[in-house]
C-alpha cells in the first residue's frame, strides 16, 4: 500500500479524459469480499497496472452503506464514503460490486449516461435487465463490461464476445455454479444423499445458510441467460430460462449413473434449435432473411454426461464452460468460479482493458444483440432421458412399460433391472409376493412432450409403484 | 457466395476509414488451407459478420503465388492475384496467412507502416521477430492481432492480453502441439514405441512426412516464446527457449509413468522465477524498482504429470493451456489446436474485433512488453525428476546409487525396482549371474546442475549399466 502515497492526488474540476491519458479516476461501488480485493489490487499493484493500462488508475473512493463497518482487507479509511451518487459523478470508470437490482441499476445507468464506462459482476441485474443497460451504454458511447458475472475468474465473456465473434456458436454447456458442482461431486464420491452433503457443504462454507438460489438452479439460470445472449447475439432474460435444481437428485440416481459410465452435473444449456419452416404451408423461405429459421433454447437442469466428456472431469467447486462452434469445434474454459480474489481478477481484467480503450478515445461497441431470435420452449428441443421406475416384480411388467414408450414414439436405448439390490430372477420363476424391482431406461433423443406423455401413462400402469427419477442426458 | 454480388463495390480513391464505418477493405495474403477457410467465411457469412463488426468486411483479394493452382474451396477466380504488394496497399485490414519469414514480414511491416491493421497466425515470425512488428504497430497506431498463432481455435492470446491484464500470471503450462500429444497419447494407450506410433500418425495425417519441427519441440518452442512474452509483459524470442522433443521417450518410460499414476506430455513451460538478490552483497533492494527480482524461464520438454492434473485429460491431437495467476488461481483453456476451420475461427475473431476498433477510430495499444525481465537458464530453475537406471542385480547397488544422490543434495521422493519384469528377490538370496534390475527414482525439486552432476556420477558407478531415461515432472 506504499504506492498510494506516490499516486497523484485527485484534481477537482478536471473533466473525465482531460488528463490526456495519464490518470483515470476509478470509483468502486461496494466494499464486500470482491470489492475489498479489487481495492487491494488497485492500490498494491498500481505500478504494474499503470504500465499495462497506459494510465494510472486512481481509486477515488469506495461507496459503502456503513463507513465504519469492519472489513476483511485493511484499506485507508478516507477512501470510504456513503455518497455513491457523488462518487459516480466524479469517475471515468465505475466498478459496480453492490450486487442486486437497486441501487446498483440506478448508479450504473447514471454512470453510462455521463459517458463513463462501467465494469460490473452483477449477474442478477444483467440477466434481468441487461437490455436497458446495453442500450444506455450504446447511446452514450460508453463501455459496459462484465467478465466477473459468469464463472468468476474464467475468461468466458470476452472470448465469446470477441474471440468467437467470427464464428457461429451452436451450443454452450456450462458448469457455472460451484456450490451445486461441489455437492454433486461429493455425492458422486461418497454415495451420500443430497441433504447430508448439503449440510456438510454448509459446514465447510461451500453452501450458504439459505442455499435456495444455488440448489434450485436460479444462480445458474441468470448466468445461462447472459451466456445465451452473447453466444447467439440475441436478447435472453432470466424469465426465458427453464430451470430445475438438484434437490431431487438422489444417491440412487448417482449410483445408477455410475453403473452406466455417466456422471450427473447441473448444466446451464443454451443452444440453437432449428425451427419448423416459418413461412406457412408451402412457403418458400429462400431469401426470406427476416424469418428466423432457428430459435434459442436456454435451460438449467441436472444432466447425465458420459464420464469421458471434458465437463465430467470438473471436480469440487470448479466451474467450466464448454462451447461448440461451427468452425472452432469444441472448446472448454475451466477455472475457479467464485471467491474474492478470482472474481477480482476478472474485474481487474475488465478495468485495465476498458481503461486502454478510454485512453485510445473510443470505447466503442463490442457487439451484443444484433438480431432477435425466438426463444423456443421444450416442445422444440429433444434430448435423451434416463427414467427410473419402481415396479412390482412380476412377469410381463417390462413388456407393458416398453409398450407405453413405443406408443409415444420414444425409443429405448438401454434398460437395466435391479431386484431389491440383486440381479433379476429368471422370468417366470417363483417370486416372493410383493417384491419390487427397479427399472432404469435411457432413451434416444425425444421431445419433452413425448417424454412427459410417456411418463404420465407409465405412472397410470397398475404394476408401476412410482417413477423415481427423470433425468436429461447430453452426449450419451 | 450469393452475398458478394450484393456487396458495395470498392470505391477507389477513398482513404481507409473514410467510408464512415460502412465498408472495410480486407486483403488476404495466402490461399492455403486456412486462407481458403477464411475467405469462405468472409463470403458466406458476410451478413452476420457485418452485423457483428458494424461494417461490411469486403474481401478485396487473395494474394497467392499461382493464380491457377487447384484449391480446396471454390471461390471466385477474380479474387486471386499475385500482386501482394498492391493488395496490401489497398486494404484497411490485412490478414497474413503465408507463413514463414519472408515475404510475410515485409508485407506485414508495409501494412502497419500505412496504418492498416494486421491479423496473422504466423507463429514463426512472431517468435523470431515479434518485437519489430509490435514496434511498427505501436509507431503507427495500428493493431497487430495473432490469436491463431498459438493453440489454433482456442482463445488464449486475448484472454492473456486482456482478461488477465489485471492479474499477475506466474506460470503457463501448455500442450500446444497436436502431433506430439497425439503420439504420446497413442503410446500411453497402446504401449507401442515412439517410432511405430509416429509411422501410424504419419499414415493418418496427424504427422508430417518430415516431422522434425513437431517431434523435436520446435513448433512448441515458438508458441512458448509468444505465450511467455504476453504472460510476463516482456520480450522473449525463440532463441531464449530451451527445447527438447519427444523422440527419446520410450514405451518403458510411459509404462513406468503409468505405474506411478503419471502421464507424459510435451509441455511448453513459461514461469516466473525468483532471482537471487541482485543488489550486491548486503544491498538493500527496497525502492530499487529498476532491479528485477524475478526472471523468466521458458522451456519445452516431455514432462511427467499426475493423471489427476487437468492437462493429463487432454487426449489425441487436442491442445490446452493451463495458467496459474496470483488472483485467478488455476485456469485451463482447451480445444482444437490446428486444422483449417478451427484456425480460421481464431483469425475471424481477430478480424471482427479489429474491425470494431477500426470503426471506433482507435486501434490503440493492447499492452505487450511493459518491462524487461531477464531470461534465466536452467541453473535458476528447480523441478522434480524421474530417472531410470539399468543396474546389475546384486546386493548393495541401491545403497551406492542413493549415496550419489545424497552427495549432490538431490533428495529422493520415491524408488521402484523391477528385476527382469518380476518383483525383486529378497536381498541376499541367491541370484542368477548377470541378471539386471531396473531402478526408477523420482526426486524432490532439484536444480538441473545438481541433477546433471548426479547423473554423471551415477553413470560412472561400475554397477550401473546405463541411465535409461531422465524426465522432468510437474505437480507430482
Amino acid at each position: 500500500m506504499t504506492e498510494t502515497s506516490e499516486a497523484p492526488q485527485p484534481q477537482a474540476g478536471l473533466e473525465p479524459g482531460a488528463e490526456a491519458g495519464r490518470v483515470l479516476k476509478v470509483a468502486l461501488l461496494g466494499g464486500g469480499t470482491v470489492g475489498s480485493q479489487v481495492a487491494r489490487i488497485l492500490l498494491d499493484d498500481a505500478e504494474a497496472l499503470a504500465a499495462r493500462a497506459g494510465a494510472r488508475l486512481e481509486l477515488v473512493g469506495i461507496a459503502v452503506r456503513n463507513v465504519d463497518a469492519p472489513r476483511d482487507v485493511e484499506l485507508p479509511r478516507g477512501l470510504y464514503t456513503t455518497d455513491a451518487e457523488g462518487l459516480v459523478d466524479s469517475a471515468d470508470l465505475v466498478i459496480e460490486l453492490m450486487g442486486g437490482m437497486e441501487p446498483a441499476r440506478t448508479h450504473i445507468l447514471a454512470a453510462l449516461r455521463r459517458g463513463a464506462s462501467v465494469v460490473t459482476g452483477n449477474k442478477a441485474l444483467l440477466a434481468q435487465d441487461g437490455a436497458t443497460l446495453f442500450d444506455e451504454a450504446d447511446a452514450n458511447g460508453a463501455e459496459l463490461n462484465f467478465e466477473a458475472a459468469v464463472a468468476g475468474a474464467i475468461p468466458i465473456i470476452r472470448p465469446i464476445r470477441e474471440s468467437l465473434s467470427g464464428d457461429r456458436i451452436t451450443r454452450v454447456l456450462g458448469i457455472v455454479n460451484g456450490t451445486t458442482n461441489f455437492i454433486l461431486d461429493a455425492m458422486d464420491t461418497t454415495g451420500a444423499q443430497f441433504a447430508d452433503v448439503l449440510a456438510e457443504a454448509q459446514r465447510l462454507g461451500y453452501a450458504e445458510a439459505d442455499p435456495t438460489a444455488d440448489v434450485e438452479g436460479l444462480d445458474a439460470a441468470a448466468k445461462a441467460a447472459i451466456l445465451a445472449s452473447l453466444a447467439f447475439h440475441t436478447r435472453v432474460s432470466l424469465d426465458d430460462v427453464r430451470c430445475e435444481g438438484i434437490t431431487k437428485v438422489s444417491a440412487a440416481d448417482i449410483a445408477a449413473a455410475q453403473d452406466a459410465g455417466l456422471t450427473i452435473k447441473l448444466l446451464a444449456i443454451a443452444e440453437l434449435v432449428p425451427l419448423e419452416a416459418a413461412g406457412g404451408p408451402g412457403g418458400d423461405l429462400d431469401g426470406a432473411a427476416a424469418v428466423p429459421r432457428e430459435g434459442v433454447s436456454v435451460r438449467v437442469h441436472p444432466t447425465l454426461l458420459p464420464r469421458t466428456h471434458p465437463l465430467a472431469a470438473v471436480r469440487g467447486a470448479y466451474n467450466a464452460v464448454f462451447i461448440e462452434a461451427e468452425n472452432a469445434g469444441s472448446l472448454m474454459f475451466y477455472g475457479a468460479g467464485a471467491g474474492g480474489a478470482p472474481t477480482a481478477s476478472a474485474i481487474m481484467g475488465d478495468v485495465v482493458t476498458t481503461a486502454r480503450r478510454l485512453l485510445a478515445g473510443s470505447p466503442g461497441r463490442t457487439g451484443t444483440a444484433t438480431r432477435t431470435l425466438p426463444l423456443v420452449g421444450p416442445e422444440a428441443v429433444t434430448t435423451s432421458y434416463s427414467i427410473g421406475l419402481e415396479v412390482a416384480d412380476q412377469p410381463g411388467v417390462l413388456a407393458r412399460v416398453a409398450a407405453v414408450f413405443a406408443e409415444h414414439g420414444v425409443s429405448i436405448e438401454t434398460m437395466r433391472q435391479r431386484i431389491d439390490g440383486a440381479e433379476p430372477a429368471v422370468e417366470g420363476a417363483g417370486r416372493p409376493e410383493g417384491r419390487r424391482a427397479e427399472l432404469r431406461f435411457v432413451t434416444h433423443r425425444a421431445s419433452e412432450a413425448a417424454l412427459a406423455a410417456t411418463v404420465a401413462d407409465i405412472k397410470n400402469l397398475d404394476v408401476v409403484e412410482s417413477v423415481t427419477s427423470v433425468l436429461r442426458a447430453e452426449g450419451v
